[in-house]
């Protein structure tokens, strides 16, 4: 269990023929506790997919009921049509959780419009994906989906992945409260969000406003300095959902740090399923004038396609390093910066320092650290290495 | 014949060792008209290499008289061992010309020190490269270099490439006056400059005050819009060297519009050379309320690897450039866009217009037409697509 591993929420994944792997494809979370209250951050694109255009708007009517998601299909650059198919998948999924609410099969026009205001989309796959036949697949399997709910389903990860060859998911145990969570991500990765869709459901008790804040603070130093390719995608969104069951109300840095503790571990699973790589690499950016400083820095080499084709080849190549930071507005003299690869300082004060056959790239970890000298912050940006596979996979099939 | 294609000047290459594969790897190009005249364009890199650092003192002192070029090694992040090199090299230059000139193998200390200060050097090859041995291979071949310079040189080209394929040459014949020049690089192609070493010479009369204007013209629609990999140099250096030798003093705007021909045709050679590439994107941006917002739009596809890689695999993913697109600040609507892959309009008004397999790749000149619809400006990026080549070349070497 994941998000069912939170009292008060029931979750079900099922296949519906969007995928032409004929894997599952489509996904719902469900908040039955008393007390819902929910978050959600957006992907920063201007690009924005329907269900994104969909989901800002319910984000603003108060405390989300339920997520529905689907992989198989972006439903982003789909015209009008697309829209209305956000919109009618929402319908659905008000509709059926109403008639199994009452056992009612009828329910009035007005409940499904309001409910459906409270139902949050998420889609992942092809940009231009969203025709009548993939309307069609969802809208018409919303009743089995909810009939499939369950508070003890282990479904849920698997139909959200497009991808990724493993379920990403992670579980926080309070005391009396819990987290759960599952995420779907494997390129994109970028930040602002990536190619990522992530549910996190918490029985505890907290009210919008405070989930809020926590989620902010917790993507800001996880998902948001994940940064695999560069890329940054149409349809990210990062939901949260709490029910209220377990009655307790943690304290609020408590809830934050456990929140982002979950979502460090999504994060670090993101990265090591990264479409092709073969080096998962943390970038530690120390001694900067401020975080936005190491941030920048850290991006820098992150994005440098050279840095990340030599980490690929085992070759410390911290030439290309400074040649990527240089380009930076960061404070820092590029003539004072210490360069280390797995701990061993390759480049110091200018100029060559341990010789390079010291370092040993082979392993997937690979930690590099940048030591600016101009101050006392730091940051770590995850990124993964440019490699054959990558090209291949981003070549040979659309995304 | 290239740079001495103009009246007024002298060439040379030869071999001195820096290469492990034995090609040419010095040359130099010497002004000998009676009014002599230079500009020069730098990395806009923060991370600069000791030759860069030394020319830019140079191109204060007033009209260059020489300038040195070595590849097989940047002499970059070398320390101030490395800026000592590029002084003696220099100094090598300035004590050979003048004992030519003179006949007089003793040469005053201050003519010497003076004739340095008017001598450009650029180097070329992998960064942390600067040892005794490379300034030992350089510095006592200079007497061999200055040697060799001949005002029907065709060798100095050869010996400033790195891993091109081709030496990249232009010339144009103005009336009364010429433009020659030779260029070098086929990586880290970035605005800013790339990894490019370019020298034009003309025998055309103007001042350095003149040349220095018609060179940022020509850079800035030229080199400055080549983006092949998004990863900037530390070395880049392109330097225009005026004769006077023709006596000619052409008309401000038809030089103006000659040089930026003539480096036109030196960053399309720069394209079709790029490492690993199998396809020239020329990615036109119309309809922007700016050239400024045209480049960022044009830039923000260039340095998109999953648009890159799909080109690789000849899909004319216009999803990927409109996810690229959202991620600026240009002013357009990412739902009135029109994308059209070699004149097959793919996507029109925020979803799909004609169908993909109406659009064929397989060509290696590829155009992508981006209509903003946002204002009447225009510019084009010249990028490649990512490749295993790509990852292979910059992987399995250290550049």
């Amino acid at each position: 269990m994941t998000v069912t591993t939170p009292a008060g929420f029931r979750s079900a994944g099922i296949t519906v023929g969007l995928k032409s792997t004929g894997k599952p494809d489509l996904a719902l979370v469900v908040n039955d506790g008393p007390a819902p209250a929910s978050a959600v951050v957006f992907t920063s694109n201007r690009a924005q997919a329907n269900p994104i255009l969909w989901s800002r708007k319910v984000a603003q009517n108060g405390p989300a009921r339920a997520v529905i998601l689907n992989s198989g299909g972006a439903n982003c650059f789909t015209g009008d049509f697309g829209y209305e198919t956000t919109r009618l998948t929402a319908e659905a999924v008000a509709h059926e959780l109403a008639a199994q609410a009452t056992g009612e099969e009828q329910v009035p026009a007005d409940t499904v419009e309001e409910g459906a205001e409270r139902v949050l989309v998420c889609s992942t796959g092809l940009i231009g994906t969203g025709d009548q036949a993939f309307r069609d697949k969802i809208v018409t399997n919303v009743p089995v989906l909810v009939s499939a709910l369950a508070a003890d389903d282990t479904t849920a990860p698997a139909a959200i992945l497009t991808t990724d060859s493993v379920e990403k998911t992670a579980i926080h145990e309070g005391t009396g409260w819990t987290i759960g969570a599952m995420a779907k991500g494997a390129g994109m990765l970028a930040p602002g969000l990536a190619t990522m869709l992530v549910v996190i459901t918490t029985d505890a008790l907290l009210d919008s406003d405070e989930l809020d804040a926590a989620l902010r603070r917790a993507t800001a130093v996880s998902f948001d300095r994940l940064d695999s390719d560069g890329c940054m995608s149409t349809n990210d969104q990062v939901t949260l959902l709490a029910s209220g069951s377990s009655g307790v109300a943690p304290e609020e840095n408590e809830f934050a740090a456990a929140l982002a503790g979950v979502c460090d571990s999504l994060a670090a699973q993101l990265q090591a399923d990264a479409e092709g790589a073969s080096h998962d690499i943390d970038i530690e950016v120390r001694g900067a004038a401020s975080v936005e400083d190491a941030l920048e820095v850290g991006r820098s080499v992150a994005r440098n396609n050279l840095f990340k084709a030599a980490i690929f080849g085992n070759d410390p190549n911290w030439g290309r390093v400074l040649a990527a930071i240089g380009t930076t507005d960061a404070a820092f003299d590029p003539y004072a910066v210490d360069v280390s690869f797995n701990g061993v300082r390759l480049c110091h004060a200018g100029a060559p320092d341990r010789p390079i056959d010291e370092c040993d790239l082979t392993p997937r970890k690979t930690h590099v650290e940048i030591e600016l000298f101009a101050g006392s912050f730091a940051a770590t940006v995850r990124t993964n290495d440019l490699t054959h596979d990558y090209v291949h996979e981003n070549s040979a099939y659309s995304s």
